[in-house]
């Protein structure tokens, strides 16, 4: 498969695209809004993997040329930037192409951070109500740590919860996940179910604040 | 310390008072809306703790009665009972006494289970605005399953974020905490930092309905 990164040049995007290129033999696609910067991170992630041994299949492209490419396109960029994002790729996505939304919103304040979802009741039914056409969206990846996942030497030993309507689509997506090593893909239903899981990540940077050496946390549920 | 369990009769009061009863040393006082069925219901948790060899000292009264001699006060109703259940035992507590609110809203459909506060933010905020006088309110063991706490032969191996205002009764509360097997106690910060932990138990639910052999759930942060 080609996997799209949309905003592959920010923190999550690049996290999950190191993992990506390191685990599974997938192509994958580093966009951004530059296509010049998405050329110069997708080089730098090459480097990083094909120093440790690897021969990842790794090219950076403007995100309107990525998307139209993917049949994974991840929106790897800030609540805020998914409206515009879904909009300028609306025509250029692959018929079946699948939308993966991992984005959080989130407000801090002197108390730590909270979640704060769009109006819509969660980014990833905001993606879901804003994308085009037939293309189906799946919530993923909402509680990962940017830094552990690039950090090709820690383990993850964590899960992550699998949102969408499409039955097919979240196989899919539950399948490439589990490509992943030490990501456990769990299925938990419906995209509204999603605001729940995207509320982890604030509670997760909270846990953080208050306890030394608890860092880049993720989430297990046992 | 005495442990007063109020709503000490239902599943998660149950699964706590066991956990505590035979974990630890501490008094647990079982708190129902009618003092025979708590009587009752601390005769049965006695009879199980006995028959595993413990000597526990666990009694049952009326939620007011129990409220007035618990060191912490656990609130173990439903969220809709909170309010009542604050207003009647007002006058009953002890000074510094601390009221500690497990409690989770939440709203079923077809798609699964969703999270859904009070206005107050959470039903933690709830508790310490309904909360009489200077009683430090403490917002614990949300995410904890009733079952797997009353099967004592189960490990827990998870975590508990644990909120509050007031550093003292926090601390009280985590270091209580620890003396529960396979439960880690974990500050995740002030009162209104609750409701993404809250939110958690519906996601459990919802992974649980998904996936087969999933019961129970917890959560693990690392």
């Amino acid at each position: 498969m080609e996997i799209a990164m949309l905003g592959g040049t920010g923190d999550i995007g690049r996290g999950l695209a190191l993992r990506m290129g390191h685990d599974t033999d997938h192509a994958i696609l580093i966009g951004s809004r530059e296509a010049a910067r998405a050329e110069d991170r997708a080089a730098t992630y090459r480097d990083t993997l094909t120093a440790r041994g690897g021969s990842p299949d790794i090219a950076g492209a403007h995100n309107e040329d990525v998307a139209s490419r993917g049949d994974i396109v991840i929106l790897a960029v800030p609540p805020y930037h998914i409206r515009s994002l879904t909009e300028s790729i609306g025509g250029e996505l692959g018929e079946g192409a699948i939308l993966v939304s991992p984005a959080v919103g989130m407000q801090r304040d002197q108390a730590g951070f909270h979640y704060d979802p769009p109006g819509r009741g969660s980014v990833t039914e905001l993606v879901a109500a804003s994308a085009p056409g037939a293309n189906p969206v799946i919530g993923a990846y909402h509680t990962l740590a940017a830094d552990r996942l690039a950090d090709l030497d820690a383990t993850l030993g964590v899960d992550t919860p699998i949102f969408g309507d499409d039955p097919a689509a979240k196989s899919t997506v539950i399948e490439f996940t589990r490509e992943l090593e030490g990501l456990r893909p769990l299925d938990a239903g419906p995209l509204t179910n999603a605001p729940e899981a995207e509320g982890i990540t604030p509670l997760l940077l909270n846990i953080a604040q208050q306890n030394d050496g608890m860092d880049d946390l993720g989430v297990r549920f046992r």
